[in-house]
């Protein structure tokens, strides 16, 4: 391998103290200690009074940007202390704050104490999942994750699962599996040929299915084009039949990959009827894939988990623990049915997993993901189920359902406002009446950003079609409901604020026009 | 939209206090109280001596899993006290520990306290970069630390870039635009109708880069067989006119996607003639991406920095923060020359960025990857840049090139040891002799094993073609050198080590084979 020069040993300075580094006995303290200061300054820091800053979007960038300075990396440093406080002063005068009352937007809840103290736990040893020696307590501790999980989603003694950096990224990984298995029945190794030679392929989704399903077939190199959207009913479920028929008129030039129910849909909640679907799928041999991103919470309840019936049918299942779970993002998870569908994603690295290595048992979890460094997500979630049990986390997802309940009912009593859909999980979807449509869905639109330009509430919104297939897509409001500690009152809260901002809207429209 | 009938309101009974989430300031308290007391259980725990426990893989997995009892969710919690305890002790117990001397196996850094301290405060906030309302000051970090990076990386004025889970997702990412691009440029539209009709897609890297590479191509639809390796030169660099006699080899039927060019490759830390390369691939009008995942955190050194020449006319670049830059997992990042490489992922969705609302400045970053939720993995970054500046992060970059050159000569006085590659950035590459090459590939997977098992010291270990193209790959040991506070001494105790187990390995031959 050719001789190489002796150079003269470099001298070693070294001038940074143990304390520099987290996971060091010395830099735990160090830790400690600066969460503690930037604490203080979250307290110090002019939070704003309501659950997003006061101001325009523009200014409120402006403001956080000035509030860092220049865009350099400045040549020399500030120290821990001064960098921490700008940062959690910025963070806390310019960021959400998902712990306030009015806090209802998106899928996005408030996090755990228990789950950020666990992260920072996992953060500060920096274990990593994809080999043996990068972490074996951390791959304990998501193996006993994947395994709890396995359990409430019913699957089989086969099962498998492994962490996500987010759910966009789990359906894309079951969408790939999919991909790959459908090409080995055709005679193809699409991982090593590619797709090109894989007939027409189509995907099924619900026509309310998230949006990362069309983005992973995109990636994937399907191309947007295979999603086939099958239509939903009146309670934003697919329907069963609209996709047995969609599957019997296939022509032979075209490969079905896959089916993707949704278990919980973003806006709605709604559930797609698994058994059937799931039924369909196995006559002709087609990969299902749940996406219960947001509904697998509901598993956590008794009351609620009957709605998930069929999911234990699945091929692939993602959930997502940063939704229903209250974990910091990002804790999502992709569950298989079977192990052996890992097979698309083994590699053999010379300087992670060689076989005489692999034998001795010196592996890691690299071929369940496309990722290689891979960070201990899984400890935090443990943290949180060993810490509330079945019984807190069940008790957090029915408040959470009763507060949606709640504001649906509330709703239902303004003349104001129109429900447009009921509480299936945590959200309420719903409009402020006015004008014809086009005024109603400008209406709509500038309340809510006239809630977030206030900083009095954070709302979120969509849209939804008036009638049946064709019909125009209306502007509606959405409350998510994921703050297990709010109250009544802080639904009331909510509406009311929506209603102050409805009215001042249609004064503004009324002036305006006269 | 239908009448919905009117239910009876529930009655909600909240049962968590304020401190159950960790954004209220009775949160954060509660926080900073878990993470003490689980810092109080870390040093309570049996810490291994070593960096790894001591036992074999199996044992070692097994006595993690039995301490965190059945993978179920339990009926009841134990607390947060109870649990965190519970998970603090196993982590200590049985994992790794990468701020130990003898830490050095991989691109995995021990991780900074203060990133740690300011990642807690960002989970804390459950802040997504989606859109604008899911954390505006979230936004304004990341836009922050984007500018710094292209700054460093001496983009010019249409650079952008946007942070992903990894380097493998980063590498995913850009040879994604590039796929895109190039079937735009085609007149074809990837992302709409897939791969398909993309004829002979292929990808130049080196033989020595990165896996995910491959891994890329495959789950992109292209195929690992749309990689072409190009082969090095004697200092392990691609060799330019081997890429250009590639290019020039191409039929008609095939489509130059991309050229991927390392810049630190994982093993050896070398450096491809970027400038070369920059020149060949605008020659042919081909997307050039560098993967300076590794050797990204050269530019923080004055001294090192001169290595990285070229960079700047990358099309896009990923570099990890959590390789040379001691972030916890992940703070990778995909830099791009011209921002309008993100098109390829602009997404209009109806509850994150409606055009209404994009056009009042309510938009996020949505449109630049390919993930929904995403934690903030920035703040913890521009804490560490603006705690230690570009002097201190140069300083660290410097310590454990130093530490690798007095290894490399350390090695080179040793007898037993066979220098195998010199040190580029922080890795050194070497053998412990011994033995025809068969045994010789044996004893140092053994000795390396050994070394894990005994808890004594974490080495790495990769395979290294003993000559030219097509000459069998070697069995070689790796020291991955990435703890800033360590001294010669520590390395010394690390080559001890090595020569101990080696001389062990050689007796147990010896006494089986007599």
């Amino acid at each position: 391998m050719g001789v190489i020069p002796l150079t003269e040993a470099p001298s070693i300075h070294p001038s940074f103290p143990p304390s520099l580094l987290a996971g060091s006995s010395e830099g735990l303290t160090e830790v400690f200690a600066a969460l503690g200061e930037a604490i203080d300054a979250v307290r110090a820091a002019a939070r704003p009074t309501g659950p997003i800053p006061a101001g325009a979007p523009a200014d409120v960038l402006l403001s956080a940007a000035q509030a860092l300075g220049p865009a350099r990396l400045p040549a020399e440093g500030l120290g821990g202390k001064a960098a921490l406080q700008l940062l959690a002063t910025t963070l806390t005068e310019h960021g959400i704050d998902l712990s306030h009352p009015r806090a209802a937007a998106h899928l996005q809840p408030p996090s755990l104490a228990v789950a950020v103290a666990a992260d920072a736990l996992a953060s500060a040893t920096n274990a990593s999942l994809d080999t043996y020696d990068s972490g074996p307590s951390a791959i304990a501790v998501e193996r006993w994750l994947i395994g709890v999980l396995i359990d409430l989603a019913g699957l089989g003694k086969r099962a498998d699962g492994v962490l996500t950096p987010g759910g966009s990224l789990s359906n894309l990984l079951g969408l790939l599996l999919a991909r790959d298995a459908a090409a080995l029945r055709l005679g193809l190794n699409a991982r090593q040929d590619g797709v090109a030679a894989l007939p027409g392929p189509v995907v099924f989704c619900s026509e309310l299915a998230h949006f990362s399903v069309q983005r992973a077939c995109a990636a994937l190199g399907l191309g947007e084009a295979a999603v086939h959207p099958v239509p939903t009913d009146e309670r934003r479920r697919m329907r069963p039949e609209a996709l047995a028929a969609a599957l019997a008129a296939l022509t032979p030039d075209q490969t079905p990959l896959a089916v993707v129910a949704t278990a919980g849909t973003t806006d709605f909640g709604s559930i797609d009827p698994l058994p059937q679907i799931a039924e369909i799928a196995a006559d002709r041999g087609i990969w299902m894939h749940v996406d219960a991103a947001y509904g697998f919470g509901a598993l956590f309840s008794e009351r609620l988990a009957g709605r998930l019936a069929g999911l234990e049918l699945a091929d692939s299942v993602t959930l997502d623990l940063h939704k229903i779970g209250w974990q910091p993002a990002a804790t999502s998870v992709l569950l298989v049915s079977d192990t052996s569908a890992f097979t698309a994603l083994d590699r053999e690295v010379a300087y992670l997993n060689p076989t005489d290595d692999s034998e001795a048992g010196y592996d890691g979890l690299l071929g369940r993901s496309l990722q290689t460094t891979r960070r201990p997500d899984a400890v935090k979630a443990a943290a949180t189920f060993l810490t509330h049990g079945r019984t807190g986390m069940g008790r957090m997802v029915e408040i959470c359902h009763d507060l949606a309940r709640y504001a649906e009912h509330r709703i239902l009593e303004e003349p104001e406002l129109e429900l447009v859909a009921p509480a299936e999980l945590t959200t309420v979807v719903f409009r402020y009446r006015g004008g014809d449509p086009a005024d109603s869905d400008r209406l709509n639109g500038a309340l809510r950003r006239r809630l977030l330009e206030s900083g009095s509430a954070l709302i979120g919104r969509t849209e939804v079609r008036s009638g049946g297939p064709g019909s125009p897509q209306r502007v509606c409001l959405k409350f998510t409901l994921l703050n297990p500690t709010a109250t009544a009152d802080d639904i009331d809260g909510l509406v009311d604020a929506v209603l102050d901002a409805g009215r001042a809207c249609v004064r503004l429209t009324e002036e305006s026009a006269a």
